[in-house]
């Protein structure tokens, strides 16, 4: 019998259907250590205790091994099936923001094309009220409008808000990451929305397909969304809310955190507002997001609102306030000659904005900024 | 005719109505320049020079203290009508915290009794919603009610709603800072308020009696809210709130500014959000404001909310983390025997935990956090 090749046993372990997904996450990233032909003799205590997992967990693993080419040809036959391929760590093509993952998933099943090119995660609450609804669709909106891919977890609520509202942009892009394999009908009554997100983005899973979804598979995906993003955008949670585990990712993974705030009588934005309050960027506007994840060139081609920049003051004490200049000093009646009137007009002026605090009286009569 | 005292002056600048605030303001602080015997003589051209206002401000202030003593004696006379009293910047008791303004008002038309302690501005938009109201209520209510003082601007919405929920608590005390002259009926209706507000805490107001509301008087007011407070709550402000003014003054001054957030589809949440993005604290509690604002052993006797800390897991795992030091490192084999457990039952916890992120492996079997 030959021996499995490194991809089909990372196909093999992260199928098994025994394996912790701890262990299976460890091991892969160890093959060096238990599955090569040095070790083909070592005692499994050994190798246990080597790799650091529990001994089941490494004789389970040993056995998988032995079948793992066969394993994987079946693995890849089933995706393949449902339209989709695998790639694995040991692939080129294996998303380069899932590597930052400490460990990262060792088998992708991909059904559809991964979107190049800067994306952001928008996440929330499955249950979503019209507010949280409007603001998802906003800001999935304009920001696939503007060609920036929009990642979510394919649930019911804000997520599958954001998916529908990146669909609905001009080219828009959604990538899907699911908590359950490919071919699951989970939610109930998202296929056709699956088949959407397939044919402009993909949906991506790091369970073997036909994987029916269980509770801790959630903490696993929304991992995976924030390292395939730039930045979390949380849009309403409440305060044990899934969505702050992705947020918590995405700080530990550096990315950026974005919160939507609610209205602090409302159970559904506590989350989001908790976020704020602990550094998340509060955002008003998807331009707030748009700044940041798109090159500075591209995004001034957008039509961003302006920033909200105090404005120097109308009218004659704006004309002195512009001739006083920052870090420096000049003369009232400098600022009188400059602007032909009377220093007594000028000094009014410069009364008026030393209350406001926009320029400061120094020794003489020089003022400044 | 007997020379005026310094307190005579300063209280007839303040109520020359011939002129201009920031010259009333400057003349206050520079009264050695332009109002000793030795400058008696002087003209006022160079006096006008010398304090930095114009001249046509400098004659008009040379005769308001031509009869300042007379005039002194008219507001003392007028304030006491309306049970209140003069309180100038030469009084021991002006309060500490306008001396921080540049330049302070020079003159305060005080009645009631400020009170000592703590006090906190709640302050926002004129036309509040409910979800505003219920906000102000819950905060002024309860901070009233912890002892802290309420100051406000005595404006419709929100500055209504602080006063009458402060004034609502047990022993609570609340401030109104007025735009316009004390025993002036503005806003109409508000004179009963005025009375409560009065017998339980102090009505404020730096212009002289009875002198009607003008667009320039709130600016100068809000900033006296800011400076006679430890930090400005915004509850509910549009983007261009006179309440961002009050809290660019408390920012200003180094106090503590504070932000109830809202819908960002809320033209009037969309400054307090602003100010949030700018820095100010988002508030969801009023627990979150006393904390800082009282000393800590008062506040540790409240009830406040517990911080929203990360928890440990639950369970087996929660155990195994106790164990495993932060910064140090301890091995699986020394927590299995501490726990007196099997070491495969610590090291499926430790995968599990180390894929949570809360807990790293080191070389050999030993852990960290």
């Amino acid at each position: 019998m030959t021996e499995p090749t490194r991809r089909e046993l990372l196909i093999a372990l992260n199928a098994a259907p025994a394996l912790s997904r701890p262990a299976a996450y460890r091991l892969a990233q160890e093959l060096d250590r238990w599955s090569t032909p040095e070790t083909a003799e070592a005692p499994p205590e050994r190798l246990a205790a080597e790799t650091g997992v529990p001994r089941a967990q490494m004789r389970k693993a040993l056995t998988a091994a032995g079948t793992a080419a066969a394993v994987a040809a079946q693995e890849t036959t089933g995706a393949e099936r449902l339209g989709a391929r695998i790639v694995t760590l040991e692939d080129p093509d294996y998303p380069p923001g899932l590597r930052h993952l400490a460990p990262p998933p060792p088998v992708l099943y991909i059904r559809g094309e991964l979107p190049a090119g800067p994306a952001v995660a928008i996440v929330g609450s499955r249950r979503a009220d019209a507010y949280g609804r409007e603001a998802a669709d906003l800001f999935a909106r304009t920001l696939a409008g503007a060609g920036v891919a929009v990642v979510s977890g394919f649930a019911q609520g804000i997520d599958a808000a954001a998916h529908r509202s990146a669909l609905a942009a001009p080219d828009g892009r959604t990538v899907a990451v699911l908590g359950c394999g490919l071919g699951v009908d989970y939610p109930r009554g998202h296929a056709r929305l699956a088949d959407e997100i397939a044919a402009r983005g993909a949906l991506v899973s790091e369970f073997p397909c036909g994987l029916i979804p269980r509770a801790w598979h959630f903490p696993l995906r929304n991992r995976a969304i924030a390292a395939l993003t730039q930045g979390t955008l949380v849009v309403q949670a409440a305060l044990r809310s899934g969505s702050l585990i992705t947020a918590r990712h995405a700080l530990d993974l550096g990315r950026e955190v974005w919160a939507v705030p609610g209205r602090i009588f409302d159970e559904s934005s506590l989350g989001a507002n908790a976020l704020i309050r602990e550094g998340a960027h509060l955002v008003q506007h998807p331009g707030d997001l748009l700044e940041i994840v798109l090159p500075r060139a591209l995004a001034s081609q957008l039509p961003l609102p302006a920033p909200a920049t105090p404005e120097p003051p109308p009218g004659f004490p704006g004309q002195v306030f512009a001739e006083i200049p920052t870090g420096g000093a000049r003369l009232a009646e400098e600022v009188a000659v400059r602007l032909d009137v009377s220093v007594d007009k000028v000094l009014a002026a410069l009364l008026e904005l030393e209350l406001e605090g926009l320029v400061k009286r120094l020794p003489g009569s020089a003022y400044g900024r």
